[in-house]
């Protein structure tokens, strides 16, 4: 696989290297601290290069194809002004790593934490983070799921919209800022899991179309053509996304990767895309010594997704059980079966513990088909659940999280029920001690059209559920502020009780496995 | 399953079943001999259905949803006046069958015969063939594998616009003529293959959406929206389908299907469609006491196709190996380089015959990837190898034969070629004995926009292949007409010795096996 690209081949020389095939032509064109334009080569895979010397960490840069415009590199490690703005070269030898004694942890061990950077702190960075790590490994956290990273428009996003996958988000601290994250979160004893969107790119500061063709209008998803894994000139396009699951795995040492709505990949191509990435992440893992761990949010209830590779599978050591989180919530709270009408059985509680998928090959109703197949036999390991996680709260047209749902006893109930399964448990910041305030959705885009489209889709995603209540602009910074963490309620009555009941959970997991 | 369609219950009692999930009402509109409208009662599956007595085999009908107009039934046994006409009631039951003594082939045994009915013989018709039967026993030949029965517009088509998947072509003889075709092929010890059509429907006579969600804009295809397999509503779709697999193997005792371009099927459920059809074919296997071989058209250089359901395979019996075909050709033609631009080397012949696919990862022009995966280790009896078959014959401008497109010794040394082969042979009707007619694409819709349409693609298709010939009009009745095989030439010199060298070829491949 090419590296792509800004990259030092030696002490101020650096390689640019981005893939356009049908391109003729291709420029760097340098724009600080000096302006410079230097052609590039093309070789026979399509991708075009060129070595140029005297260019240090923090120059920028864009790429400019036949058209003349500049744009960003497709494969920015760092977008400094946003989006829009030109590329900056970024040094990943100058960081002094501290974890040279870390060797990762197994999976079955791990208490995940999903983690909004933007909302878990006031500050909304990632150096804010560290301070706070201490009390969730004393919690018994060790494990941090971060939401996307990825550059994104603005200053406010899930992340989901992120353009510049192997960017880290300027807002939020950039790349350097991120690896200190992680340095400081392994000092700890805590793993570092990034979510990752391969199925979809944002929609604004989107110009993978003005170099290759990174989509395929063969498959249709909710966010328009798919992501082209199968199609013409798929093998870049394949590369720029297997390479940026081992960038993030070996540059910033993180321990592994959720893979975002693996449902809406489309590829018939005789080595899906996950198992090139499953091969690929495997040998790094031999190489690095240290467990890297893949992990698929599938709505497909496919047991497929966790086979092995050699079983015909895609080799996910795990994914998400949204079916265990729907039988539990339609049991818990009086509106559950209003808003998951195929579950409120007992028994299907019960075989989500047990099996795993509760609609193992079933008629939904709100699929209106048969759906899935058994996941009976499938090791506990492999199934991560949650009553919270991002898309469980910030889906209700209010934000709202379970703890202003259901009352104090059915709220410690329902921690009881995740941290005493067979499955690996994951909290949504602030869950550990019952915090009440909303996770909205907001985001940041510059462009009036696409506000008022985003604005149109949730609306209608909302009629779906019968929801009407006065809609959240999610574009209003309020919406954003008002969805950071009340960490200082943290050690306050039921917040401190509840912190407590999860930290007992979490030891009688520990000594009574 | 639900049996859909005029099924008798009883004497002169006859359930008429149509899915339309979405529809309110449904009517039969029985139109001959006498006008009656009947109403039907829908189901919590979306099958509507009702039982009427006094109806014959012979009776005709249409089905009448919501919106008062008049269309055939979508799973119609007979259109005995064409794609837009009514749907006539068929008993299965009638026909005295006198195969009990055929008890099947090894797919390893066979010799396969892709015949298509309109241009093997003068007539055009399945009756028109059985006198032939014992010339191809005699020549060796012991299966045939019909191309598309499947009620097509017109008189004239490859059968690949069908759009009554459980009708059979009204000018072929209808479904009684095929079933003694059948009869007469089990007699002489010959199985009997059909190419059946589950990625597509024809676009004329297609009044599917009319009924419910057959298709699916989530996949897009050559010929539009794909057929919906894994949607909102997609159990009814899945079943008619499967239903039409066991429909040919039970009431037309067919010992096969040639699934048609499976590449073009797509299906994210946890159970594909192709599992699907498998498990209730081998069910059907069982109970029959007869092989029952299923066979796909594949281009997907994918061992999954061929690999068992327990292994996370799609579980065929067996695919056509298209590389086999090009890398011989390459060497064979001059020409062959020019088409197969990705073949033309020895070595690649030498894997054809070792590992099966050519192609097992390797980067090809032609798709601008890499593409596949490797085959070696699978079988010999899981592939079916060719010098002819229809695509690669009527594909060509001239619709040339390689008997016009290379000398008489290449020719026969191509024969050796694939008879030698540890592969399972199919060779194109008149193959056998050399016949030089061309088969040329034809059709016979009567929609202008549609015939203009079709023009337009064949001439897209073919300059790809820089091909400059004055194009054959698809629609002209002698396009079709100057297909059909000079079967006079058979016994005439050089044709004569190439039967006797097929002759030959087969015994050779019986005794040596």
């Amino acid at each position: 696989m090419k590296h792509i690209g800004a990259g030092f081949a030696g002490p101020e020389t650096v390689v640019f290297t981005v893939w356009a095939p049908e391109k003729d032509r291709m420029t760097v064109h340098l724009v600080h601290p000096t302006d410079r334009v230097v052609s590039m080569e093309k070789d026979n895979e399509g991708y075009f290069s060129v070595t140029i010397e005297g260019i240090r960490a923090g120059d920028r840069y864009f790429f400019r194809p036949d058209d003349g415009t500049d744009y960003p590199d497709p494969a920015s490690h760092f977008q400094p002004e946003g989006v829009h703005g030109p590329s900056e070269v970024v040094d990943h030898s100058a960081y002094a790593w501290q974890d040279q004694s870390w060797h990762g942890l197994p999976f079955r061990d791990l208490i995940l934490y999903e983690l909004h950077v933007g909302t878990f702190t006031p500050e909304g960075t990632f150096e804010a983070i560290i301070p706070r790590l201490d009390a969730l490994a004393e919690t018994g956290i060790n494990a941090l799921e971060i939401m996307p990273v990825a550059q994104f428009p603005g200053k406010r996003n899930w992340g989901y919209d992120g353009v510049y996958p192997y960017s880290v988000q300027n807002s939020y601290g950039g790349p350097e800022a991120f690896k200190k994250l992680i340095d400081a979160c392994h000092a700890r004893g805590i793993a570092v899991f990034l979510d990752v969107v391969y199925n979809h790119m944002g929609p604004e500061g989107n110009y993978f179309s003005q170099f290759g063709p990174y989509f395929s209008s063969k498959y249709h998803t909710p966010w328009g053509d798919a992501i082209n894994f199968d199609g013409l000139w798929s093998d870049g396009v394949r590369d720029y996304f297997t390479n940026n699951a081992i960038f993030w795995l070996e540059q910033f040492h993180v321990d592994g990767l959720r893979f975002d709505a693996i449902h809406e990949v489309f590829d018939m191509g005789a080595v899906p895309i996950w198992v090139q990435i499953h091969d690929n992440v495997k040998r790094l893992e031999q190489r690095l010594g240290r467990p890297l761990h893949l992990l698929a949010e599938s709505d497909l209830n496919d047991p497929k997704v966790l086979k092995t590779t050699e079983l015909g599978g895609f080799g996910f050591d795990a994914q998400w059980l949204d079916d265990f989180h729907h039988a539990l919530y339609a049991l818990l709270d009086h509106d559950g079966k209003n808003r998951y009408g195929d579950f409120g059985r007992l028994e299907q509680l019960a075989k989500a513990y047990t099996d795993g998928f509760v609609m193992s090959g079933e008629y939904t109703a709100f699929r209106k088909r048969k759906f899935g197949a058994s996941s009976s036999g499938i090791p506990g390991d492999h199934f991560v659940v949650f009553n919270l996680n991002h898309d469980q709260v910030g889906n209700r047209v209010g934000g709202e999280r379970l703890s202003l749902l259901v009352d104090f006893e059915r709220l410690k109930l329902a921690a009881a029920a995740v941290f005493l399964s067979p499955y690996v448990p994951l909290l949504f910041m602030g869950e550990e001690y019952a915090d009440e305030t909303p996770f909205f959705y907001f985001a940041d885009h510059s462009e009036e059209n696409l506000i008022q489209a985003v604005k149109d889709g949730r609306k209608a995603e909302f009629a779906a559920f019968n929801a009407n209540n006065e809609h959240i602009d999610p574009f209003q910074e309020i919406t954003f502020t008002d969805s950071k963490l009340r960490w200082e309620n943290r050690t306050k009555g039921k917040h401190r009780i509840m912190l407590d009941w999860h930290r007992t959970l979490i030891d009688l997991r520990r000594t009574e496995p």
